[in-house]
């Protein structure tokens, strides 16, 4: 748990300094804030189970990528994929594999840029490669996916229709928050341009 | 400055409190995150200028109500509501002035809650009574106020016609916002109702 | 629990207020830093059985002083008696009891101004006065405190002469530290008068 | 400067993650506290000037190795060794120099254990390496050359013998502070065996 700590405050620490050096660049910050969480031992041990794998130290570090998350908010849509483009331009960094529900969303309005990294940890006895996924996102998406998160661990309770209706809700929601993201976008589009006569 | 400094300290101190006993009888945070600033003694300047008063302290203490600035940010609207009574409904908080910028909304589409409020500090010398403003929003509200704030700073530049057109798309984008927080009360209403079957 | 964590928060926000009162009055800040913790719900329980009450909220609220402990640590010696000073002197604040192991160390060489406070804490429900426990130290006794504690909780292990031993050694220590907090203290003095030629 | 905070950033990291591992293995953090700052622009100016060379960004690049500046505050002597001997074993650190006032105080009494290093930091355009000097101290050490630091800055005011005087008290201020470091080093030592009974 310590080493997963300690991946994460790597890649917080690099993501600090893309947003200083990109703060300076470019008089603006694109990431709005940073949240990372380990995964519980309990929630491990689930995983593990649902994939057919003992609860071994060995096991966790081959076939779970997601032990240490790392969310980054960001103001902009395209502020995603520049964060997304500077960690994947340091060479310290391995991408294993990207998922863009941006682009194609989950069937229940989910969106998300998600990476799973691979960065070097320097501990006493030497270099050890860690995992971690990285989760970047607009301050609407996360909005919604932690109301989408409530909703889903109260599943069992209630009766199905009220949980359809609200299902359907979320996903007009989620409708009307990518047409406001990309409302924003444009709006800043446009101040930019302006910005240059 | 230092005793506006001290005064935004107790404020911030109070909300973490009512934030600490909130989350513990309703298992959630109505506060997402809570900001502070202190005016420049510039601005500070300009703004009684305008108002046609010297620059003294005792003009500052006065005639100025926002030289200490907090913004706490809620999830959804009726926390704003929720706050708002909660610091009101407490006997040293003295509630000067209130505006409503969510039941009515500016010209420009901004919303928000502002309370002006007056609380006693203690310094070494007994304790002073200290005005500060309050301002109380969703996340999708201040984030449009902020994009509105970098507009309003380029005001100057570029042709008229270009201003013209992000006005109006930022007041559209208000309405979008508002439409979006509204739907989530609405969807977290009913996940609350359906929690208590 | 979340009370008394007010409790400490507010005490806290009253601590930092000085500091930064005194830092702009003298230019030095009194406090170099604040600890606190909560006293864990198995102390309490050991505590009030000792005492021979059980473990009630009400037996917690009369009985118990030091649910909540602050621990201010000071560069000199007379910072801790200043500090000690501007918090009586604040007119919510109750002192209830205070001991000076300063003045009267025990005789392990434990030395540390303690106060017991009661001050009052705003809830949804309204006030309600809460005690504390505050401890004000210099670093260097907050230092030789931390060693010995570790000694305490060795106790049971090893044999009788080597505890003695450390014992000893321990109490030569505090009067080390004792001699070197009254160097530095002259030496500030002097600085200090030096100053004002 | 953006690039030397990163630096601090980026080695205030590394550290961390030693002082986390470390309380895993031995149950005990070596690292008491972390200090960081970057020297002014008026600083570098003066010290380049002092060195004969003109302020450009390549002479401080080349010529400053204390732009950026960390301080480590260790409880124990022998922590200070510990923390120096990982930082120098990871193989992305390179050890430009050591100055150990531990082993041959400075005259006036100082001392301290002094690293230049140079780490690489991934910057948008690339990897590039950064100079910083890492002082690593005790807690007595560390409040000693604050109170030294005082003094020297009111070098010019007073008379010859007060100055005197002071220097004179503040050297043998330093040997008590050595002696206590030890005593509790020996006592440290004496807990430690007796805890392997």
């Amino acid at each position: 748990m310590m080493m997963y700590r300690c991946a994460i405050r790597e890649i917080r620490t690099k993501l600090e300094v893309l947003d200083d050096e990109f703060s300076i660049t470019y008089k603006r910050n694109p990431i709005s804030s940073i949240k990372s969480r380990i995964k519980t031992p309990l929630s491990i041990y689930n995983k593990l189970q649902r994939l057919g794998y003992d609860f071994t130290e060995q096991n966790i570090r081959e076939h779970l990528n997601d032990v240490a998350g790392i969310r980054v908010i960001c103001s902009f849509i395209d502020d995603i994929y520049s964060v997304a483009k500077l960690l994947s331009d340091q060479d310290d960094i391995t991408i294993l594999r990207i998922k863009d529900y941006i682009q194609k969303p989950k069937p229940n309005g989910y969106r998300s840029y998600h990476m799973i990294v691979e960065i070097p940890v320097f501990f006493a006895e030497g270099k050890t490669p860690m995992r971690a996924e990285i989760q970047i996102r607009t301050i609407g998406m996360d909005f919604w996916a932690s109301l989408e998160h409530q909703l889903r661990y109260k599943k069992d309770l209630g009766s199905n229709e009220q949980y359809e209706l609200i299902s359907r809700k979320l996903s007009e929601c989620a409708h009307a928050i990518t047409a406001t993201d990309n409302q924003m976008q444009d709006i800043k589009n446009l101040i930019g341009e302006y910005n240059e006569f």
